[in-house]
């Protein structure tokens, strides 16, 4: 049983680094807001007597030795970094359980079987720089780790300098040390299933596929007033048809894809001057690869007859692909029986989003708790999950570790 | 006859202030860049022994008396600023060739019965502060002089503090100081139509009316991932519909009415957010005020149509509304005379741009003269005028102004 108040406790901690004035978090991944929480988590191991050791790509990883040291260990975590304007749960609810499992551990003085490692991965969000889930992408070997040193933020800044210049470049080669027994991981659910089915934690069977593009149309710049509406080539006229058409992919592939223009920049992005360069994202996402191929290629499609019609360049690149997952069984039926043993109504479901479980699964068996979304509000300062809600799945989370790790 | 060599010169002398790489002009206004271009324009003043007054917005009069000194003025010029990546003839042209007329007044020592004053309005570009054809406006009383001052760039900079940092916040007050017998101003036509018609120079006869409006939709950022399509409240998307329908306007308006969304921005502005705010400009144009109201009537309809399917909230702020204006006979007149005097094959049209001329024909009786623009382009730095066509245009200037002015 873990302590409800010290879970509050330990979440307000870590909230009030970098935390907004609208209630969220403003802690992007390498900065200064990041190391400080970087610090913090630092500190909690030290604090539990743990060994922390940092990798190459900045990835935290804390150790509890178990009974036998040459077992495989059990990795639990999430990530601390945050959205621009965030909620203070995303990521860092599961980084709070996991260390609140061990000093449950300690409270109790239960010895596990495996060691125990509590892991924080770096740039979970990517929105600073690309992509997400890169830490445990690199350390999953799905990345290059030189590549993802030179991707730079929207200033310039490259990704390996800011990891020195906040002194997590870490000694570790950024890979598994070591074959690794499961990976457990507790979130929020980022949107609105469990609320609306009444479920008090959700059992996370799989995470969908997703397949992310930039594409950039190239017009002509030319003056609103005297340019006849047939002379123009006009790249917003072009990329809002493609708006239109990806918000009706959805409703003509499966019942479950989504699909998004997240992102929109217009130059020069002047009153009266025709729009000249238009770049924006997609994101496509199903748990089925066939119907994935199938919207990338309706999207391409509507890029060249949208183009076409509005005689403008375009050039479409794919930023990132993540194959769907499915997890085992048996740490999905660990978190299942957790639920149930405490009593508490916990629902299967594949995650819409991705997550470091994503690339965690290429490495050891891997399952995921989710934790109510209040209004399924995320990536917004207005993300909420309930004390209770957080206290009820940080319990599943550590009852499955332990069941996992052995007493 | 004006000196072709000489305009080349004073045009090029000009060009190389605030020049970019691409060829163009990069002098916003009430910029360091604009702060030099007045301090060419003064010297140019200087130069011809012109009485140079500075009003209370900056802009610029540079007289030289007449035989009778008490009869009404011709006013001759238009803007020195420029969009932020413009061309070199946009405004300057007409600020150089209305030079370039009052040196050859003094190369063939004419004395005009009425005084001639070379005018660098302040601000025609609207691109920094809004909006357009601002200093013209306060002069000829269509703004108040206080509210326009307030007005403050992206950065948050104050008009009328950058007027006093670059030093050409002026004694004068911003009004016509005494009745002026006509205002005269030569600018590129922005447009292809005298290119496509085989016309040497356009003998202008009004100026279409305009109505612009800044569009507010306020959504709900979220998840892209976990957000069922039909949760969502989707900024981006209705702000599509309404780019859409605006490109349709025209079709079902008039045959001259042109519309434009140049600039729309988006926040939180990232690949996995649903997008909350999106803000864009609208900018409809028709020499017919009734046409004009029918269009901005159905861009509030679409806005209204668009925000009620995605769910989302909006404001429509009108931002920007000239009327349409018909010159009169006589300066118009005198334009087609001087292009029938020199042998040029003149075509009367009507302006699609907002010009300074706008507003001084409030004040005074006022006409243009049309610049071939190559390939109609303009507010782009591949704006061009060949310099023929640039000797043209400013000697059918010159000779209409020196005919208002009197020998
Ligand atoms: N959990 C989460 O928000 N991950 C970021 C990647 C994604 O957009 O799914
Ligand atoms: N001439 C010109 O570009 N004026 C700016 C106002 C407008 O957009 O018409």
């Amino acid at each position: 049983d873990i302590d409800r108040d010290r879970l509050v406790e330990t979440m307000e901690e870590q909230a009030a680094i970098g935390g907004t004035e609208g209630g969220g978090l403003h802690r992007l991944t390498l900065s200064d807001a990041d190391a400080e929480a970087r610090d913090w988590f630092a500190d909690c191991a030290a604090g539990m007597g743990l060994d922390l050791r940092v990798d190459a790509f900045g990835n935290m990883f804390a150790r509890r030795e178990g009974a036998d040291p040459d077992a495989e260990p059990v990795l639990v975590g999430s990530h601390l970094d945050s959205q621009p304007y965030g909620g203070i749960f995303d990521g860092a609810l599961g980084v709070v359980a996991a260390i609140e499992f061990v000093r449950t551990l300690d409270d109790y003085g239960i010895e596990t079987e495996r060691p125990v490692e509590v892991v924080n991965w770096t740039n979970e969000e990517g929105s600073r720089f690309p992509p997400a889930m890169q830490g445990s992408g690199v350390w999953a070997g799905a990345h290059d780790i030189e590549a993802e040193y030179e991707k730079t933020d929207a200033d310039g800044a490259r990704l390996v300098d800011e990891l020195e210049r906040i002194g997590y470049r870490g000694a570790d080669p950024a890979e598994p040390r070591e074959p690794y027994h499961a990976y457990l991981e507790l979130h929020p659910e980022q949107g609105p299933f469990l609320e609306e089915t009444g479920a008090d934690v959700g059992i996370v069977t799989g995470i969908v596929g997703l397949r992310w593009a930039e594409v950039t149309f190239e017009g002509q710049a030319n003056h609103s007033g005297t340019t006849p509406m047939h002379y123009r080539d006009d790249a917003l006229v072009a990329a809002a048809d493609v708006v239109t058409a990806i918000r009706r992919l959805p409703g003509s592939l499966g019942e479950r894809t989504v699909a998004t223009v997240g992102s929109l920049t217009v130059e020069p992005n002047s009153v009266n001057i025709v729009p000249e360069t238009v770049r924006f994202t997609t994101d496509i996402r199903d748990p089925d690869e066939a119907t994935l191929d199938r919207g990338v290629e309706r999207m391409e499609a509507e890029v060249a007859a949208a183009a076409d019609r509005e005689g403008v360049d375009y050039e479409v690149e794919h930023t990132m692909r993540a194959a769907s997952v499915d997890f085992p069984d048996r740490p999905v039926e660990a978190v299942a029986e957790a639920a149930a043993d405490l009593g508490y109504d916990g629902r299967r479901m594949v995650s819409g989003a991705g997550h470091d479980a994503t690339h965690a699964a290429s490495v050891c068996e891997t399952a995921m708790v989710f934790s109510v979304s209040e209004d399924g509000k995320s990536h917004t300062e207005d993300e909420f999950t309930s004390w209770a809600d957080c206290y009820s799945s940080a319990s599943v989370l550590a009852n499955a570790a332990l069941d996992l790790a052995g007493r």
